[in-house]
């Protein structure tokens, strides 16, 4: 299925994009960008490999992923302005990306022999920690701890995925279900503006 | 030793709280409160079984400590006030944690033939990172950079472990006296508000 | 070439030096101090380790390593106004223990069969991540993204490394000019001021 590698590249540019981006609003110079750039887009696959012992790392092992991070952010660099207008563009792929990141990690993980309930949260990573990297390093708290519903379409994306697994669905059938899931609930929590319930402290309630 | 794992598992579940009411605090949302029950739990023995090449890390190579992190998450969402009652006794099976922690990281390190002052450093690791992650994630300065004596007892702990070990005392009496050791040096340091002396720079003295 | 190693392990203590003294400028406590020292020295090789599956990762395979990070570090806390007035001189060997790190980590990429520009990528983590991990930890937006010409001395140093590599030119050569460029860029830029231009978003112009 070519199709999930297509994706898997459109999703890394939209990633470094948006890496790119964030550091531009930070004001950092050019390396600022850059590496920014590069981390939000192999971060969750850098640390799922790390865990589960995939070494050296997938990215590091062919030059596509170098060559298109590179591509997304000196685009984003050069033409920023019209990046920025792109956003609702842009804002699609990433979320073709999250939900194709997340059957990645699911595959890397079974492919390790790991248990279920933990190939969610290797799918997930996959999807979130190079956006929690970004934020982190650009000293912010990570955004997708107090915004959007965007976890939990992964998570609800990657549990479709492995009962249809397990119930020996055909890969192709279990792999769009589950991106088309994700992409679904993602659009849908954006259009009617839902967000995950705050926790807050007892006492000051 | 069976009680090492009980007090692995306790000590794990009671992380998971820590950082599932560190996120309160901070007014997360449930995912950024999850999230951050998960890496302050599991994040010390990730990056010290990152750094001895023992992969896949730990934790995702048996379900028993996603449900009890999910657990200890879980009852801190939902009981958050009971919870919060609870601290004194949160607090010593913390630091049973800690100790338990750090005498599993020792032991790693020598499986690994890792050499006495390192071995140290990485049953420091395993109780501290989780912590010192769980901080940044929330940004803040991690708080064991700047307050309680809590790494100390970890490190005099090790130090006698591992003097012990090497003297042939039996595993099960080093691993006892460790954990007490720790325990005992945390409690009494925390009892008499003893800190470590802080560093500034000589110009502004 | 036993000089790349005893600069090796100068430019290790110069971080560890480095580390400690911005732990001493955010008041943080012994540990914190020793903590930041260490990290700031071994950060950069421990990530580049873990991604390239160079486990377990290389300081802990020695103690040598150890021993002089914890010097740099005790000299630092014990003599603070003493080695805050060898700024220069130091400002020096942290130069040089740049160019020795980057030059290391092309070393190890090449040795794992990594490719030209995933290898450059390599050497920069080697030689910048430290810092990275020193500065976030203690809150702050990394330097290097929005101060000095450095990493662009590394990436110029690194590329001028491969070519020679290729060009079949004798190895000690290759080091030796890679480690001169890095520290003749670095030196050259801060002597002028030179700085990485900025990025902005296009509205706020």
């Amino acid at each position: 299925m070519d199709l999930i590698l297509v994706f898997d590249y459109v999703g890394t540019m939209v990633f470094a994009i948006s890496g790119t981006l964030t550091a531009a609003q930070k004001r950092l110079d050019w390396f600022g960008a850059i590496f920014i750039g590069f981390v939000t887009a192999i971060g969750g696959g850098t640390v799922r490999d790390m865990m589960l012992g995939n070494l050296p790392v997938s990215w590091i092992q062919s030059n596509n992923y170098f060559f298109i991070i590179l591509a997304g952010i000196l685009i984003t660099i050069i033409f920023k302005k019209a990046v920025i207008k792109l956003r609702n563009t842009l804002f699609l792929f990433d979320t073709i990306g999250i939900g194709v990141f997340t059957v990645i990690g699911l595959e890397k993980a079974l492919a390790f022999g790991i248990s279920a309930p933990i190939a969610v949260i290797m799918g997930l990573s996959s999807a979130v920690v190079g956006g929690i990297i970004r934020d982190t390093l650009t000293n912010e708290v990570p955004l997708i701890f107090h915004k959007e519903i965007y976890a939990t379409a992964c998570i609800t994306g990657a549990v479709i995925y492995l009962l249809l697994h397990y119930l020996n669905v055909p890969d192709v059938v279990c792999k769009g279900v589950t991106v088309a899931t994700i992409i679904g609930i993602r659009l849908w929590a954006v259009k009617y503006n839902i967000t995950m319930p705050h926790i807050s402290m007892g006492e000051k309630e």
